[in-house]
């Protein structure tokens, strides 16, 4: 029965097969996508394959506090690699990005750490970092309330200056300002940056940072005055492995040396010494809108690889053996765009860590003038690809049929964890009107504007669309999404002026978001794929950029509502863009290989490398302990007696033979 | 700290404004919608809302066995209560739907039942259907295989008849054949009617229907060659309370007379005897796919009644108490849509039982006459509901900004076991073929077509869109759903006369399912404001109307790609949706209220009838084991420790005072 037969092993040779006709080097693309964190990719993993705690299966089985425990476990594991390996800032970051599963110190290093870095003062780095780097100290960062997130300013905790003493009393005025939702503070942290409105002398100084003490390093007791704990489960099972918490501060007493002081001060005095460069505290929050978008390509890659190889192997109607699903259309013309999306949001991204490095250099001489754009850039491109990756990975697990919907498909619990990236470190609906707000301002400035937003003022040229191969030509392709975003820009001017409000703007802000986010991806795309010209990628990124193109041009309505394209221009475009998906189906294998992602990385019964997806069905039922647990089998069977032997049914049942 | 302060209370002012605003009553609305059900859903809220066991909120807290666990606990309690209330068939269905939660027994009634007395011979039914009915024996319809779900004609599982012993053996022939996904199967069942390949003397006459003991209903062992089993957690941790199984048979032994034989038989000596009218066998299928439509607002009216609520007191940016974020534009232009489309389904499922009872009638008199048009009205209806739902419960989720996200918001559970509607009893994509098959054949035929197709022979006159009037006049609004749905149909013709393939087809036939569907939609909507025209409910369902056909005018590409609308036009479509999304907005509480949820079926604590989120959040979260269970914490801080520690952590801890 469980031999290996016939239909099995055509699996294997489905995926062999289309990894053989691929039409370049797998291996090259990926050295490609990695850059120059290629050679720490491979010494992570290396490292993290036989690890036994990174093996993400067993989580499926465990219930929250037991994946709480095994979390703990990975990040002490990693803690210790770090160590016997001496791993270097990029090694240790791409073992975190191999591990890629939240734990209760993600945000003691992404938040807490470096939020002391950016400001605090010398003796402040000195006397909190160093204890953190060391573990000495565990740290969240805590800025959202009950009642208040996306408005900072809104925030209800307070921090009292107390000249008498020389401290700073924190408190929670009322329940709707009990710190929530914050990483790390449920079960772990010892310490928070906790964001309060700063008051001297009854006078308020708006949101500021200070370093409070939330449980004891030695025992682990909350401290007095300190009510804390976790806010619970999450949807979709997601984020079960962080603690995000809450906490009610009863006039808490911090030195006050614990405020957060390279910007703004409070002198001993009670002096309140207002910030130069209040904007330089910026930076911080626009890495993280930076590290996430990067992290919705990953992500995105992970089940587009997945999906494609079960797409491949899994065959349904057809002659013979059947067709595989791939091979349809609609299947395709789910499946394809969304690899070119991940191509897209990996090849952006780097050139957003390059515009964030150039930045931070500025900053650190007290320059800003990139600051808002680069802001704007990272804010429309984390709101756009958030939004764009988490649907696309629920379009993937639609795409497998029924056996999508099982855990052991591996793509359900990336959306579950990932989806929140819709809305935390800014709302996307909230991150879009500033992005608006930008492009408006470079629309009505009298000067020179930056660089990325310079086509809102620019008089671009669209010739009629009468054939194919214009829709290849780069050219008309930046042209086509320069036009349709800066239209969308300019018809919000005018309705604005014609006394539209602000927020009943929100709408418009929301497509010209992602019209604005799509020419960046584009305008990236095609620089790569010319920079690659004359190598052997440069064909496939030229296709994959293509691919991304059409696939807006042909399903976006705000290119048909801002007459960038006609309806009859449709026709060519859709003829266009159907030809583009299959060239893409063609390489879709070696193009997802190329991501680079093991089997182990991966958790997918579906997406094996080997194709092997029916055997790994099988083998990952038999360990799901429903099926074995002595304990829950009884409570389980009694149960169903208690419906099956009511009343006379066992002598009914006896009687008939049942 | 945690009194009644300023802020809380105005939660409940705000909900409670919102409510003494509404322009038509709530009661009469809720009667309106329930239709003939009213009386059943009363009496089954009132008994009910006192029972302990139908408390949804542990559930939170509880892992997959003791899920299940509850839910056979539930299964149990609804089968005393229909005995205790003398309950009627409708009065038990309102009853089941008040729970809205599924338990092992869900498929037991829904398919193994109604199968048994759809296809059962007067005698099957009385030796089947009897024990099932009283619960002696537990059912499943068992179809889908490891590798075969959508393609049910290639199912491989045998049904070989044994003149000999007048038997028939059911078979797995590989791994592939496994039995898969059957809901019911994993644990409880005792029968299952198995889809399997009839084969006689070497030959065979595809799938038939067998009735095949799994479990004994004494001992509860499965019996003899049976393999059987759960086949784990599901996506998002959704359909955790249904023990969706396997099952592998080897030459598993059932007497001839367990073959389901009302439309084909079988004789003692082995002759097949094909069924007279094959398609008669059909309705069972066509009375689920409603019944899920059906469902499709149920739970789309629930994520919009929770977030309606929560929006309306949740409070971010802007002057004093600051602004109910229900009031920005594009919080509105997310929510306001999906009340519409909720209304929508409830008043076209109306009708599509109509059609189906109709069609019942029909067929007890064996004609199947209109049985095309039910089964392409209800594939269109099915596909479209499911995905507009679920896409729109995830938006109702987001639309809630982080709190969303808890586990307590109550919509992300919905989601999760609602998605997969998307896939099961025929997967979106593949009933969008069969919708567009049937639309084209209506287009090709010379003979009277459907009424409800008749559109795609119709010489639709649209004239140009010049006011705001005319996009409110029903004639505009049917003439333009019809326009956009016939054309695309057209098209696709065309392309298929000039040599696409159907397989290339899909992704038209995909746009055609939901042009279709939502001209179906419109056409009930306004049918249904027709008929209450000179009553209180006339204007709102009016209105509803208007914003139901103004989203997709202003949204859908497809209206502009047809050329339906131009993008002239389009600029006073949107105008006018604008204002039709702005008159819903200030009904949005009643309307909301009008569905009639308790705050115990909507279990969520951002839903609260009241408007008190916050303290909901609170009381929820001070439930949460983490917080509380001794041995969960103990071993948590001792992993905390492990990490903070480590080394002479604690020495320099102790040192440095931290
Ligand atoms: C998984 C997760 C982890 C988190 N971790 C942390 C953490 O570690 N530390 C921390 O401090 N916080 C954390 N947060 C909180 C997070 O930062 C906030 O939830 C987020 O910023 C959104 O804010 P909000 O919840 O106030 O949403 P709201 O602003 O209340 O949003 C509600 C709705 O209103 C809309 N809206 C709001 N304002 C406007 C406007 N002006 N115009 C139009 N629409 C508007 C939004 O689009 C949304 O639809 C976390 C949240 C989540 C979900
Ligand atoms: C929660 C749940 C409960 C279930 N309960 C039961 C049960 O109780 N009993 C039972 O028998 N079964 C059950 N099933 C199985 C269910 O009926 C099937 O999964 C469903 O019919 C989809 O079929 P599939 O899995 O073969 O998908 P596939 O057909 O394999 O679909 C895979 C992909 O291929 C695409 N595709 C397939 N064919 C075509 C085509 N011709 N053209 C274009 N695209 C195509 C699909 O759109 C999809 O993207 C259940 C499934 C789920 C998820």
């Amino acid at each position: 029965m469980m031999d290996n037969n016939l239909y099995l092993k055509q699996m294997s040779i489905d995926v062999e097969k289309a990894r053989q006709s691929a039409s370049f080097r797998i291996q090259d693309m990926n050295k490609l996508l990695l850059n120059n964190s290629y050679d720490a990719n491979q010494k992570a993993k290396k490292i993290a394959e036989s690890e036994p705690v990174f093996d993400k299966f067993p989580m499926h089985f465990k219930n929250r506090a037991e994946q709480l425990a095994h979390s703990l476990k990975m990040a002490k594991r990693l803690i210790e690699l770090e160590e016997e390996h001496h791993l270097s800032q990029q090694e240790f970051s791409a073992l975190v990005l191999y591990v890629d599963m939240l734990n209760p110190l993600s945000l003691h290093y992404s938040a807490f750490m470096s939020v002391i870095q950016a400001q605090g003062t010398p003796e402040q780095i000195k006397k909190w970092y160093d204890p953190a780097k060391r573990l000495a100290i565990i740290g969240c960062y805590a800025q959202t309330e009950l009642s208040h997130g996306s408005n900072v300013a809104g925030l209800k905790t307070v921090a009292l200056f107390d000249e008498k003493t020389d401290e700073f009393i924190i408190h929670t005025p009322d329940l709707t300002a009990a710190k929530w939702w914050i990483g790390g503070l449920g079960v772990v942290s010892t310490h928070a940056v906790v964001q309060a409105q700063l008051v001297i002398a009854n006078k308020s100084y708006g949101p500021h940072l200070f370093i409070v003490p939330i449980r004891s390093p030695i025992d682990h007791k909350p401290l007095p005055g300190i009510t804390v704990g976790d806010i619970g489960p999450k949807a979709y099972g997601g984020f079960a492995t962080m603690d995000n918490g809450f906490a009610i501060f009863d006039h808490v007493r911090i030195p006050r040396d614990n405020m957060l002081m390279k910007f703004a001060q409070v002198t001993r005095e009670g002096k309140y010494v207002a910030p130069v460069h209040d904007k330089l505290s910026y930076g911080g929050m626009v890495k993280l809108r930076v590290d996430i978008f990067a992290d919705a390509g990953l992500k995105l890659a992970k089940a587009a690889t997945i999906t494609t190889r079960y797409c491949t192997v899994r065959r349904q109607f057809g002659p013979n053996l059947e067709t595989p699903v791939i091979e349809y259309s609609s299947v395709q013309h789910r499946l394809m765009p969304l690899i070119s999306i991940a191509y897209g949001i990996y090849i952006t991204s780097k050139d957003l860590y390059g515009q964030f490095e150039a930045l931070t250099k500025q900053l650190e001489i007290g320059e800003a003038q990139s600051l808002p754009e680069v802001h704007a850039t990272s804010c429309a491109l984390k709101s756009w690809g958030t939004r764009r990756s988490t649907d696309g990975i629920e379009e993937c697990r639609k795409a497998m049929g029924g056996h999508g919907y099982s855990i052991f498909s591996g793509v359900a619990d990336m959306f579950a964890t990932f989806v929140p990236s819709n809305t935390y470190e800014g709302d996307n609906y909230v991150l879009s009107q500033q992005v608006a707000r930008f492009l408006l301002k470079q629309l009505a400035s009298q000067k020179q504007v930056y660089s990325t937003a310079a086509y809102v003022k620019e008089d671009v040229k669209l010739l009629p669309i009468k054939s194919h191969e214009q829709l290849l030509d780069p050219n008309v392709q930046l042209a086509l999404f320069k036009a349709r975003s800066a239209r969308l820009v300019r018809q919000l001017a005018q309705q604005l002026q014609a006394g539209l409000s602000w927020s009943e703007a929100s709408v418009e802000c929301w497509d010209i978001n992602f019209a604005h986010a799509e020419y960046l991806v584009v305008h990236s795309m095609i620089q790569k794929a010319q920079q690659a010209k004359s190598t052997p990628l440069g064909d496939v990124l030229k296709r994959l950029t293509d691919l991304f193109c059409l696939h807006y041009l042909a399903t976006s309505a705000t290119f048909l509502a801002t007459s960038t394209v006609s309806p009859l221009e449709l026709v060519t475009i859709k003829q266009a863009y159907h030809q583009a998906v299959l060239s893409i189906a063609k390489d879709a294998i070696p193009l997802t290989d190329a991501f680079g992602f093991s089997d182990r990385q991966l958790n997918s019964a579906l997406g094996r490398y080997d194709g092997r997806a029916y055997e790994a069905l099988w083998e990952a039922v038999q360990k799901n302990p429903i099926n074995h647990d002595e304990a829950q089998r009884a409570q389980l069977t009694k149960l169903v007696f208690d419906i099956l032997h009511r009343r006379d049914n066992l002598n009914y049942i006896q009687a008939a033979k049942l």
